[in-house]
C-alpha cells in the first residue's frame, strides 16, 4: 500500500475559477477532501469523485474541533489516502493552516502547502479597491477582527491611517471594530469599505466612512472583509458603469464590451 | 468586429501551477499577452498561441515605460483583441495594476481584474513560514523595499515587532533595509528570512536574525521577499527533513512519502 499524502490547499475567495491549477489537480486526484464551510460544496462535488466532508466552522453551527480535523487527516493519510484539506483563501492567512502543518509534521505525515488567492487582497480587489497604490498607500496591514483583545493589540502597534487596513472575519463585529479603531485614533471620516462574498453570487459591497461601518446593512452569514484607507476612493474612479466586468470574455460568447455595464467595476 | 477586452491577471509567485484556473483560461484564449519579466516565458508560450510581449522591468535592463504599456493595451483592445496583462503575484499588490485599471477606465476599455496568489504570502508560505500564527503573529504588514523614503515612512507607522513584516522587492536593498529597521527600533535579533524565487527552480531560502540580513549571500537577479518576525521560527518546527514536499503526489507516479525528504519542508 502506498503512503498517504496531505495537501493543505487554499481555495481563494470563493469562485472555483480562482482556485489555482494545482488546487484543482489535487482535488481531482484526492481520495478524501476535508473542506471549510466557505467552500462551494456543489462545485467541489462536481469536480471530484473523492469523499468530501465539511469540517468547517460557521456562526451558529456545530463545528468540528481542530484536533478532530488533525486526527481525520492523519488517519486517512496512514490508510494511504491522498487527502486534501481545502481551506478558504490562503491556508497560512488566519486559517490555522500552520497548526495543521505542525500536527502533520509531529505525526510524520508527508504534506505540502498549496498557496491560495488570499481574500485579504482579492476581496477588495474584486470590488475595485487596490490595497496598495502609488502615492496613496505604501503598504497594507492585515488583521483578524473576530475577537476584541487581539485586534486591539494588533492595532496598538500601528499609527492610525498610516497604511491600508484590512480586517478579516470582521463583518459581524463591525460596529465594535469601528469603535475600537476610532478610539485608537483612526479618523471617523476615513474612507471605508465592506466587501462580503467576493467572487460569489452573494457579493455585497458597501463604501462610506469609518463612522458609518457599524450601521452599514451588511448581510448576515456572508463572510467578508473591512477595508479602511484612502485606497477605497480609487473604487469610485474605476466605477464608471452599472455592472462589474468580472465575468470576462468568452471564446464562444464574446463580451459585448460596448455596453456600459462592461466598463470598469460596478457601483453598489 | 467585436470589441476588445483587457484582463489584468495575477500570475502568482512563478510556477504556472500556481496560476488561477481563470488566469489559465484567459491566457489560452488571448490574442495578445503583455507579460512582466518575472513570468516564465517558456511556459507561457507553451500554454497559448497568443502574441506574447515582455514589457517587464528588471534591474539592469531597458524597460518599457508604464505609459507605453497603457498605450499597447488600449490600442490592442480597440483593434478588438483579447488582451491579457500578465503580472507577477497579484496585480493590485505593488504591481501598478490599479494605475493600469485607471488608464483603461479613462479610455473606455472594458476590463476585468483576475486576482493572483500574492508573493507576499506565498513566498514565506512555500518556505514553511506562515505570515500569521495563533499566539505568535496577530497580523502582517506588507511594504515595498525598493526605495528608502517610502519604506521609512511606512515603517514609521508601525511599532517594531508588533506584527509580521513582509518586505517585497527588498532583496537587492536588504542591507539598507535591515539598517533602516534596526534604526527604527526593530531588534537586531528578531528572526528574519529571505526567500528568493519561491516556487521556481531558482528558489533560495535563508533564515537568521535581522542583523544578519545585510550579509546574507542572496542570489543576484532572483527576486524575493524579506520576512521579519517570530513566525520565521515556525519554519524550523516544520523542517524535519532534507527536501521540500512541494512537488506533491502524482496520480501516475505516487510519492514515496516514506522518504524523509517528503516530510515537511526542507532546510536550506
Amino acid at each position: 500500500m502506498s503512503e498517504g499524502f496531505v495537501s493543505l490547499v487554499g481555495a481563494g475567495p470563493g469562485d472555483p475559477e480562482l482556485w489555482t491549477v494545482r488546487a484543482l489537480k489535487r482535488v481531482q486526484e484526492a481520495d478524501l477532501v476535508l473542506y471549510d464551510a466557505l467552500i462551494d460544496a456543489g462545485a467541489l462535488r462536481r469536480l471530484t469523485g473523492a469523499q468530501c466532508f465539511c469540517v468547517g466552522k460557521r456562526a451558529g453551527r456545530a463545528s468540528v474541533r481542530q484536533e478532530t480535523i488533525h486526527r481525520l487527516m492523519i488517519r486517512a493519510a496512514r490508510e494511504g489516502k491522498r487527502v486534501v484539506r481545502l481551506k478558504g483563501g490562503d491556508p497560512f492567512v488566519f486559517g490555522r493552516g500552520a497548526e495543521e502543518a505542525q500536527a502533520l509534521t509531529a505525526a510524520g505525515i508527508a504534506f505540502e502547502v498549496v498557496p491560495g488567492v488570499t481574500t485579504a487582497v482579492a476581496a477588495p480587489e474584486l470590488a475595485g479597491i487596490p490595497v496598495t497604490h502609488r502615492g496613496v498607500a505604501r503598504g497594507f496591514l492585515v488583521v483578524a477582527g473576530h475577537s476584541g483583545d487581539p485586534l486591539r493589540e494588533a492595532l496598538s502597534g500601528v499609527r492610525p491611517g498610516s497604511v491600508t487596513l484590512v480586517v478579516m472575519m470582521g463583518v459581524a463585529g463591525r460596529a465594535r471594530i469601528a469603535t475600537t479603531l476610532i478610539e485608537s485614533g483612526w479618523h471617523a471620516t476615513l474612507p471605508a469599505a465592506i466587501v462580503c462574498g467576493a467572487s460569489t453570487p452573494d457579493e455585497w459591497i458597501w463604501t462610506g466612512t469609518l463612522d458609518g461601518v457599524g450601521a452599514a446593512p451588511a448581510p448576515v452569514d456572508v463572510p467578508g472583509v473591512l477595508v479602511i484607507g484612502a485606497v477605497v476612493e480609487i473604487r469610485e474612479a474605476l466605477a464608471l458603469a452599472g455592472g462589474p466586468a468580472a465575468a470576462g470574455p468568452g471564446k464562444e460568447d464574446p463580451v459585448d464590451a460596448g455596453a456600459s455595464s462592461q466598463v470598469g467595476y460596478g457601483r453598489n
